[in-house]
């Protein structure tokens, strides 16, 4: 059973008050990299793991997708999802991601936001989502940076000149990582790039893009605050697909 | 044109006394993972980018490579390299790979070393690189990984526990990096592991494997001085195919 810490009350208070959780996908500053990455949504069978408020299962839809499907361990998220959905082509299932494998053949997009640094046992989910995919179907997702779930007391540092600096300490000792953010001991999952990028190779998916995410230039003009999220990268995104023919 | 360090007298003295420069390819603890990724060599014909010393070029041609090209800037690398090797199959050719292009279609591996860190145009080169291997040919590298490459002065510190740290900024900020390692104003170029990956994808190789590198623990037990070297991977290897069929 996975740490269902999006129903601790404290974490979900200070969850939804989250830019993103406010403002949706807009209000998330990788969402621009993130769009780029998914193929076109009209008449598709979407796939959204650990979905949320339902901002992405809504919007895949209002882009002409036939029928999307909500997964999330969160009742407190589900029930303001489905408070907010008045679509029938839009479902939403409470399940544990440990466990859940969605029908076979039975998806043309695989989507997650930023949930699959929660998950354990992250082979044991992808090998039904890859089949759950149909030849040329695609998987995007976004997880924490492995830079940035990598120290065992994450944080920034200046140094003599002043400058921003983010120490990385047990890069290549993947596995639990407790930190205390919205609320105390949450549990993420720390692997490395290779780890994610070679689990998916041997699941039989082919690599189309990664993407190390920080902010534009563009972004940091708009938030001159946000300037040292480019020392390191918050987000790696990556794509990829059930090739069409093996 | 390259800066060409290697040519340099202190540098090259320098990296005359690494134990990979004494000790050959078993004095790169790198070496392993990069061996794993190598197809079977018998027949093959082998192009090896920054040869140095000659070492892979001469274990290519003892594991039965039908041919195998050394390409190297530095004239103090290829006169040793030549003076060690007696097999008319192993050929040398000074060039620098700012502007090598190897001939289409005549090759089965590409092989680099630690030498796609010094190039400024990566794209320029694997370009021609590409096209020189045969379909089903394959391309495997190592670079120094950009977590080691993207800092503006970097190093280790201690954190207040005793705890080694690798201080990390500017990794989004590609370009060049003055180190000095062995002499002074050594010019590095970080890319992140994204834009190493994109790229590849971009000219049409299918990438195989990706190793953010670093010591195995039986490693660091026959050299417990390497232990930090878990704290952030040093090297990157990756290893990537033109495909048998477009």
């Amino acid at each position: 059973m996975a740490q269902n810490i999006y129903d601790d009350e404290t974490f979900f208070a200070g969850y939804s008050q989250l830019p993103r959780s406010i403002d949706g996908l807009e209000g998330a500053p990788e969402w621009p990299s993130l769009r780029a990455l998914l193929p076109s949504l009209a008449g598709r069978r979407v796939l959204d793991l650990g979905c949320g408020f339902g901002w992405f299962c809504r919007w895949a839809r209002a882009q002409g997708a036939a029928q999307v499907l909500g997964v999330d361990l969160s009742q407190r998220m589900l029930t303001r999802a489905r408070a907010e959905t008045a679509d029938p082509a839009i479902s939403y299932v409470q399940a544990d991601l440990e466990q859940f494998s969605p029908a076979p053949g039975a998806f043309d997009l695989a989507y997650s936001s930023l949930a699959f640094h929660y998950i354990e046992n992250l082979e044991r989910l992808l090998t039904p989502i890859h089949e759950a995919l149909v030849p040329g179907g695609r998987l995007v997702f976004s997880v924490e940076h492995p830079i940035y779930t990598a120290p065992r007391a994450p944080g920034w540092s200046v140094d003599a000149a002043g400058h921003s600096q983010w120490p990385v300490d047990g890069y290549l000792e993947e596995g639990p990582r407790s930190t205390d953010w919205l609320a105390k001991g949450v549990i993420k999952r720390h692997r490395t790039i290779g780890t994610y990028v070679n689990l998916l190779l041997g699941l039989g998916f082919v690599l189309s893009h990664i993407e190390e995410w920080g902010p534009s230039h563009e972004q940091i003009a708009a938030h001159p605050e946000w300037a040292r999220e480019r020392d390191r990268p918050m987000f790696l995104l990556m794509a990829c697909d059930r090739p069409a023919s093996r």
